[in-house]
């Protein structure tokens, strides 16, 4: 399968022309499945609750049409963040199809001031049985906590989609221990630029990138440019968590021995 | 405190010489905590369970006499990999101080081989309680594991303790991940050189290092030369798990969401 990490350079507020900006990119390339980053239509660095209600969308909204249609003429998949507007307000990503909606994920550990601004994620990390393999979600901080990629591949993920706005310089080189101790792929799309509002001034690293489960930087992107990486990857080799013919690393976990 | 991390090239099978270079390396500088090596006193490539066997110590053998008495004289501790024989044989690591033996920790996670001439360990991972902070230990492999470092923290320890005998080159990298994501600090003790012993090759690694909490490598020694890298640390930077006003990392896991 292809699969496209998709950079890019939102302006806060301004949906329609994010999402303009985002799919033109993807119109560049083929692929199965496209990555965007953690609230690529609306921005991220939110003044305050009021804005972030005033942004959001429900499962239906303009930003999920969008890709809707996207996905259906190009027969593929679409992975994006943005704020969800249901019960309560969340950080969440969507899996869309062609057929719509396929998968939805609320951030689990927030960072900073989201928590704040959003409901912590209450649906776990599911896992979604694609033609071309299982794929999981996770959003940005969700990297530091060796939980969430553990949950992903104990539910049998092989590639982990990872819409992400990072602030700090550490997850790129992360990611690379996350797929290893896993054996899984990941596909985590950033988003550049700078935001300061409010009196936060936020920058954004880049560096989106596709890792391989054994922790190769297939694709990385730089730091200062929208963009898009595309890889072919083999989803199988994530099944086999064998690293030789004595190490299998899921099986081989010793629950009973750990503090948790 | 100031934590030394000692790499050594020891020769198979020649404890006597493999205890005496370790501590004329240790004898050339000052340091709270000694860390050394996994299985330094004997070499790690064994043949058959004969020669694990017939290379075991019980907690009170040579290495360990030797250990003390280094402690005694320098008021300091230190910490060694060796074969531990007691009701069955394990790939252990000791904590040893002026009073004798302080901690013993049996590796949890074997790799490649040693499954098949070591018990894995059943200790858990205990943290010990030392006049400067909190130290635990985990050896080798125990790397791969996410759960090995996080189990030491959330049972406080401020500094893991690492001996190992690296083959592969991911661990001096994902030790930067593991001590940001549990905010410790970690002194890996690696070995270098090469056992080409019975069919099977070694090369070990070397690149014994220290890490912070916010994942500085303080120091990284080279991959060909024995030598001894000395860090001044203040472990109670371990202590605040908070990486800003909002995000305190062990009290925000979100065990619930988590599919373990």
């Amino acid at each position: 399968m292809r699969v496209a990490v998709v950079q890019t350079d939102p302006i806060f507020g301004e949906v329609q022309s994010n999402v303009q900006a985002a799919l033109a990119l993807m119109e560049s390339v083929k692929a199965d499945l496209f990555v965007l980053p953690e609230l690529f239509n609306t921005g991220y660095n939110f003044v305050d609750a009021e804005e972030v209600r005033k942004l959001g969308e429900g499962a239906s909204g303009f930003t999920f049409q969008a890709a809707k249609e996207f996905a259906g003429d190009r027969s593929c998949y679409v992975v994006y963040g943005f704020v969800e507007k249901s019960d309560r307000i969340y950080n969440s990503a969507v899996l869309v199809g062609s057929e719509g909606l396929v998968g939805l994920y609320r951030k689990v550990h927030l960072y900073d001031r989201e928590n704040l601004l959003f409901t912590p994620g209450n649906l776990g990390f599911p896992v979604f049985d694609l033609p071309f393999g299982k794929v999981g979600m996770m959003v940005c901080f969700d990297w530091i906590y060796p939980e969430s990629a553990r949950s992903l591949a104990l539910k049998g993920a092989q590639l982990i989609a990872h819409p992400s706005n990072l602030v700090l310089p550490y997850c790129p080189d992360a990611m690379v221990t996350r797929c290893l101790e896993n054996r899984v792929f990941s596909a985590t799309a950033n988003r550049i630029g700078r935001e300061n509002r409010g009196g936060y001034d936020l920058r954004y690293i880049g560096n989106s990138e596709i890792v391989s489960p054994s922790g190769r930087i297939l694709s990385r992107l730089g730091t200062d440019e929208p963009g898009i990486a595309l890889e072919e990857l083999d989803l199988v080799e994530a099944i086999n968590k064998r690293i030789n013919e004595n190490n299998d690393l899921l099986t081989q976990r010793r629950i009973n021995q750990y503090s948790f």
